[in-house]
């Protein structure tokens, strides 16, 4: 003891703290008040712009080993981070699928990181905050109280939760002890072919393999084909596989198509499936009046996946997985090591919200998504669900009245996918058209992404965005047509 | 369209921006003001305190249909989550493991939020900076640049990319597609028996099982047995299995042993196993001057599990896997969907970050890291783990002074566990320390928790926080046997 008392006897007590606190509050409104500037006239600014070298490199300077003031490396963030964003704050963002995170949920998540509690579990005001906000959810979509539920990092995490709860309860062994391998009939999970990426991943990760997922064809508006998947579970019953789980999409990324959730939730229960929905994109819109009908049947689920950060734009990451049956849900997950013994009274008095999922600390995600559903009530959220929707619908009449757009699938939500069409076919279109996206990108207009339907390239906007305004769809079409015009003009053949 | 528009028409386009951003602005910066106040003076509150029953019942409260100020929104909050919070950025907690979190980070995860871009990939500046953070973490631990890796939401998570990969690796068939149950010659896995509760939780997420864990013995110190570990593989070879990794712990959940990592990782390269690291709690001990001879050998692994919420006390979550071999990494979990092609330039020109790892959306979680290593200097942070061993070492020094007080285990690093004995046995000595333990909570004098080590319960002070004092301490200690004293005094055979 003598040399460490020794050796600690030099050295004086350092901390992480400021020094001087009221130097760093002084900082601090600097950055709000640049936080408001910056999302105040978000509009006013390229939508995306390619990132200067210097910038780039300034990213591969090694690790810093001497400090630095508080406002000399919030003077880097401002000019290499604030200055070239992803984008997707912007009005005019559409690519992929996501939302547009806001104000108030960035205020949650600091305050979430100065009050610092691990929701890993334990008796305190963070942990019933998160309780409740997987009760808000099971609300919206008309879940009974009974159900469980957890917040997760986001979408692709809900559904692994899902399917591990479906895998673990259909395997007819104690799998969590034994493994997949020693399940008698091997697992059969079922989806259709416009299925996210998500599920395969997990699939693998959790050992029943990719070919344990089944994808069905879907009919001509991108739903899966119920009689496809009746015909599937049959063969496999007959070929010694046991039939476990059908997810529904309740929003496709590719369209936004919604299966018939009723009729999945009918068949699953005829054929004692596992009926698991995938509801990341669609799920919200049981919240609003004018489409909620479209995802009718959802409350049958026996697990959903939902994604707070893409309809009630949370900043990331807020996902949240729900499941029916809470007591199946915890003796998926449920462990409970030594040292995280309970106790009747004190800190460790409280549940263990670990034991639903496969993390062991967690983050307070659930303040910012709290913070905004109090400040704007959740119907103001299904009004700007129904916005979006109305807005693609609007987009698409707008590509209807223009000769030389194309609209490849109807929106059946807020997704839209079309082309630009001055009679070309094959390579070529999908040329000219990735070229007018990475145009409107790099000249800041607007972010777009591309994907491929029924064998067909398209231009796909999604909008999922509460800063959208028709004025900007109107934008896009004129620049669209104006950046074709441009790239047709310039090279016959197009580039 | 006609309807559509005609509706669309009806309704003002709403958003979730402030209709007067100046009022936001003002109370943002109450905000922080009063986050300064919170964390300059929690040295004063107390560690924890029980929540009083109006607290509790407010959280029961139903989905919030209309709206309310953001003012009155932030009122709720500070009444209720600000004032019953966790307690771990108190300077006296030391219960379970984790950080305490820092001002800094805070303002990272607020950045963060307000410039809000998906870290899924994509060609854009947090992208780069979390790519980044990645490489200063193997620079920390001294890992090949030419390593992977990936920030994910905690150590759980980091250990579980780590174990996937392994398995994947060392499968012998294309597990992706056809599945644990398609491996010739089932896997197995190695750790001690004080390996962390979620490595079983991994094991039975990813299909193996729970009883492809093997827990080997360990010695005196905690250290896996070297020894039964050879025989156990020797044992599974022998009987068909195929001995797949091993796992060392560089810092155990519950004393903060360190395995022997050198000859763990000889060990492995002979049986040809896959090495990973547990250094949820210790890898980054690599970068403390004073005790990083402890974790030598950890630049041989297969995989680290590394936690910058702990040691580095980033605000949660933050975790980070790295993979020695890049290619094995990305191979383990990329998947392409059509709606994700990469084009040569533009947003979509960057790299998919979501390739390498369960996440498709990710959070900017390398910002709060970036921002505190900046400021503070690497070497600040390894004299803050120095310290935090030394303290460790500290109060195992008071413990041997004080006759009623017994030190369980002398701690190898920030872990002390130690018991008040007056002279009881088995389950009185319990109920007697398990009582000290909750009036520390309830009185908010310190959070520790307890635990079960070679089969004696005892208390458990984790010493990760950058705001304990040597007299936190001192103050510890009286209070501990203060209490034992009241406690027996009550009632002479232990409460
Ligand atoms: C239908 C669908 N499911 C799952 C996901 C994955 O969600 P996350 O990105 O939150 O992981 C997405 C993401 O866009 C999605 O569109
Ligand atoms: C040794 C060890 N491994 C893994 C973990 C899990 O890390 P996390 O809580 O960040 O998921 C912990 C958490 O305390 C730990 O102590």
């Amino acid at each position: 003891m003598d040399a460490v008392q020794e050796a600690f006897g030099m050295m004086a007590e350092e901390t992480l703290d400021p020094s001087d606190w009221a130097d760093v509050q002084v900082l601090s409104h600097r950055v709000i008040d640049d936080a408001v500037a910056y999302l105040s006239e978000v509009r006013d600014r390229p939508v995306w712009r390619e990132m200067p070298a210097d910038v780039r490199e300034f990213f591969a300077t090694p690790l810093p080993r001497s400090p630095a003031s508080l406002a000399a490396v919030y003077g880097e963030v401002s000019r290499t981070v604030m200055s070239y964003p992803m984008g997707n704050i912007h009005p005019r963002f559409w690519a992929w699928y996501m939302g547009s995170s806001n104000f108030t949920g960035a205020l949650g998540d600091f305050l979430a990181a100065v009050q610092g509690s691990n929701l890993g579990g334990g008796n305190h005001a963070a942990g019933l905050m998160d309780g409740q906000v997987v009760n808000w959810c099971k609300q919206m979509l008309g879940l009974p109280a009974s159900a469980g539920g957890t917040l997760v990092s986001g979408g692709s995490m809900a559904n692994i939760i899902g399917l591990t709860v479906a895998r673990n309860t259909k395997a007819g062994i104690d799998v969590r002890e034994h493994g997949v391998a020693a399940i008698e009939k091997p697992l059969r999970f079922y989806g259709s072919d416009q299925t996210h990426s998500c599920h395969r991943k997990a699939m693998e990760a959790l050992g029943l393999g990719n070919r344990a997922l089944r994808r069905i064809p879907t009919d001509a508006s991108l739903r899966i084909d119920i009689a496809a998947l009746r015909a599937a579970i049959a063969e496999d019953r007959a070929a010694g596989f046991k039939p476990a789980c059908v997810i529904g999409n309740a929003g496709t990324v590719n369209t936004g198509a919604i299966d018939d959730l009723r009729t999945l939730a009918k068949l699953a229960h005829e054929e004692d499936l596992w009926f698991h929905v995938d509801g990341c994109i669609g799920a919200l819109i049981a919240i609003a009046p004018r489409n909620a009908y479209r995802v009718a049947g959802i409350e049958w689920a026996d697990s959903v996946a939902l994604d707070p950060h893409k309809w009630l734009h949370a900043p990331f990451e807020a996902g949240c997985a729900l499941v029916r049956d809470a007591v199946a849900h915890r003796k998926t997950f449920a462990v409970t090591p030594e040292y995280l013994e309970s106790t009747p009274r004190g800190l460790a008095s409280g549940e263990w919200l670990h034991d639903y999922g496969l993390q062991t600390t967690r983050g307070f995600r659930a303040l910012k998504v709290w913070m905004a559903l109090k400040e704007h009530g959740v119907d103001k959220f299904g009004r700007l669900i129904d916005q979006n929707i109305a807005q693609a619908g609007y987009l698409a009449g707008l590509i209807e009245a223009e000769p030389l757009l194309q609209l490849v699938v109807p929106p059946t939500i807020n997704i839209v996918c079309f082309r630009y069409q001055p009679g070309l076919a094959g390579e070529a279109l999908k040329a000219l058209n990735t070229e007018i996206m990475l145009r409107l990108q790099e000249q800041g207009i607007a972010a777009l992404s591309d994907t491929t339907v029924h064998g067909e390239h398209c231009l796909r906007v999604a909008i999922n965005n509460h800063r959208t305004r028709r004025e900007d769809l109107d934008l896009l079409m004129r620049e669209t047509v104006r950046l074709g015009r441009e790239i047709t003009a310039a090279s016959p053949t197009s580039s």
